[in-house]
């Protein structure tokens, strides 16, 4: 196996058992697995490896002259890093599913990695979507642009949300279910409050881009806050919740977000169950291509990881972001978006006149109204959409209408998505 | 340019404009436009080319040893298919959109390529899925099988049960509307009557069991008979009714089929609406990926030559069957299928007995009943949904239950897809 590519596996996990039984026990042209590492040499694994092919040291296997691809699969920022660095330093191409780290130091990764023309493969840290994109991005050669990116790109949330959905309970019911089924951690702050959907996003971002640069900060908004009720209202209306990325670009201006929305219910990311990943793509004539698939797991995320393998193999290309262009960021306060809005107003009359004159005054165009019989004496549920509106209005009107005497709490505001709009 | 490969497509139509203009506009390393055959040059297009680039013969150009690929875009059967072969036979690559010459002379093109090392690019015969099925057939490397493929290929038909289920029409209804905004031809009958979808599922299934050899003839069932009551009561049933194309497979054995079925509303085919392709794609472990894309138009296509014309220039990975493997297709009566039965029965006592006793007699499992009070004297109307049941079965008890004394008219059957079953 004089010309093929050598390979070692940094971190036997779960994933890093899944890739090396996959390397181990199937004969794929041009791939030749020589060593395992991981810390712990002891726990029991899928996989039996001869003694040779284990160790230790990280150090030493990065440092092999012998070695051509290291696949790090340790995950999280240290000592990933600096395998990864590493590992490039010395000539070697990299393979990771590591999206928290590319997500933090991308930059830094892929500018070594094309100042010293070595690859990085990277589809295992977005299963979910890498057909997709892979595929726009091919198409990027013939000059198409993209308008939109939404996606649904964390599983555990969308399991959380669905249960909400389906029996009509509060998240933190919703959250110990999923917690017992193993589909979220003992602590889901990184699913649930947003920042796993944006390390995706940013690698998104880049990919399709083609530029490494850290984005400015963007908004991120987790489901916490999500209620039975704004399900169930968005329900009547049509739509579903989702915890949704938003990438958004208008003459190389982007808009960059992570939050809830509602969602067109007859759509693929409304109709999205469970614990999958949804991506719709948008370009620039208005095409709509959308792609749903497992978001994680040790099989998908193997066979990225052999995809990568096979095409630094193969001399095929791999699309990996090779630009230091600095994206701009647009100003939040001048999208046009739609919302809906729940009201926390007291049962008196003249409410509603109330707060659509402060509406109107701010140049917003009411699109839907639900107000129910007050379910007390002092409460009246009120529910507004509103068409496309300018944000900074919206911002602006809300400021005063929880400012009213009649209105007892802050408005909640829920972006909608609209492929139509 | 004296690594390019020269290109000539031949058949300057609708698609054939796009293509042209794709690549004399922009500049695509390693790809040289030369030629444009067409029997037509007066007519306007949107691209103007010098002369010496025309010519109303295509089998100069395909003799013209210069010449590296040939972009057949002429469509139908001949002189398309003499051009593909004589094009292999002078040790050209070809690029074609033409799914009809494929799913009917596809062994013969195939086989040809094969055998003379050379390639056969066909993205473009199945815009709407190959993102899916290329990056499922990448990960055929890593073993995997398929358990199935459900999809929507057909545009036209999907618009028209679209606007069917929207409006409450008749079948006639909207196809009058789909011609009148140019989303149906004049004859309808390839695209309503389910060989267009038959076409594409045949090259589906060449390509993801990389054999070329033609399978034998399958069930193929088109829309015309969909009523709008079978529409309703779907809906009430939490289904959508969809022309579906159907490739399963277990133990090596295949069952292939084209025909409308009820699938779940909160599914990605459910919810697809309008002109759009759905591919769904279940591996041998469970896992379901899909993708939504536009199924024809100028531009998708455009884009899918493009990368296949890129991918030859390149000398990257190419899916085309190469093998000559004869697929083994399953016995139908075996096939364990859940259906949706809608019976025009008298109304008369006993006559909801009579029907299931008949199908316990055949070990039919009744999942649910709709009977709703009889809307004219004579006429009641029961729909009832099975639970899995062996199709010889099915189609015997509907043979008694046809001759019962009670039954006015043949029993419709329409299959349900469920993803869980």
């Amino acid at each position: 196996m004089a010309d093929s590519k050598k390979i070692a596996v940094i971190g036997f996990g779960n994933i890093g058992s899944g890739v090396v039984e996959a390397l181990y026990e199937k004969n794929f042209t041009g791939l030749e697995l020589v060593k395992v590492v991981d810390i712990d040499l002891e726990r029991p694994r899928p996989v039996t490896l001869p003694t040779g092919y284990l160790s230790t040291d990280w150090q030493a296997v990065v440092n092999d002259p012998s070695i051509d691809i290291i696949v790090e699969l340790i995950g999280g920022i240290e000592p990933a890093g600096s395998v990864q660095l590493q590992a490039l330093r010395n000539g070697k191409d990299v393979v990771t599913a590591n999206k928290m780290l590319l997500a933090q130091r991308g930059q830094e990764i892929f500018s070594l990695a094309s100042e010293l023309k070595r690859r990085v493969g990277f589809r295992a840290s977005f299963v979910g979507c890498h057909a997709l994109i892979h595929e726009f991005q091919q198409a990027g050669v013939s000059a198409r642009q993209f308008r939109r990116i939404y996606a649904i790109l964390n599983g555990t949330s969308n399991y959380i949300l669905s249960t909400m959905t389906r029996d009509g309970t509060e998240f933190e019911v919703a959250l110990k279910e999923a917690q017992a089924k193993g589909l979220a951690e003992s602590d889901p702050s990184d699913d649930v409050e947003g920042m796993d959907t944006a390390s995706k996003i940013r690698i998104l971002l880049s990919l399709i881009t083609n530029s490494y640069q850290k984005v400015a900060p963007f908004p991120i908004e987790g489901i916490r806050d999500v209620t039975p009720q704004d399900i169930q209202y968005a329900d009547e209306l049509g739509y579903s919740i989702k915890l949704v990325g938003v990438i958004e670009q208008s003459n190389g201006v982007f808009n960059v977000a992570v939050h809830p929305a509602l969602v067109p219910q007859a759509s693929l990311l409304g109709s999205l169950e469970g614990a999958y990943n949804g991506t719709e793509l948008e370009d620039e004539y208005g095409v709509v291509s959308g792609l749903v698939a497992p978001g994680a797991g040790v099989r998908p995320t193997t066979d990225a990881i052999i995809k990568d393998l096979l095409d630094i193999a193969g001399g095929n290309p791999l699309p990996m972001p090779s630009s230091a262009e600095q994206l701009v960021l647009g100003n939040t306060e001048d999208a046009q978006r739609r919302y809906y809005l729940r009201f926390s107003a007291l049962d008196q009359a003249g409410v509603l006149a109330q707060i659509s004159g402060l509406f109107g005054k701010h140049d917003i165009s009411i699109a839907a109204v639900i107000q129910k019989e007050a379910v007390s004496k002092d409460f009246v549920p009120l529910v507004m959409t509103t068409h496309l509106a300018r944000e900074g209005n919206v911002q602006a009107a809300l400021q005063e209408v929880d400012r009213l005497q009649v209105v007892r709490a802050r408005t909640r505001v829920i972006r909608i998505l609209n492929a139509d709009t």
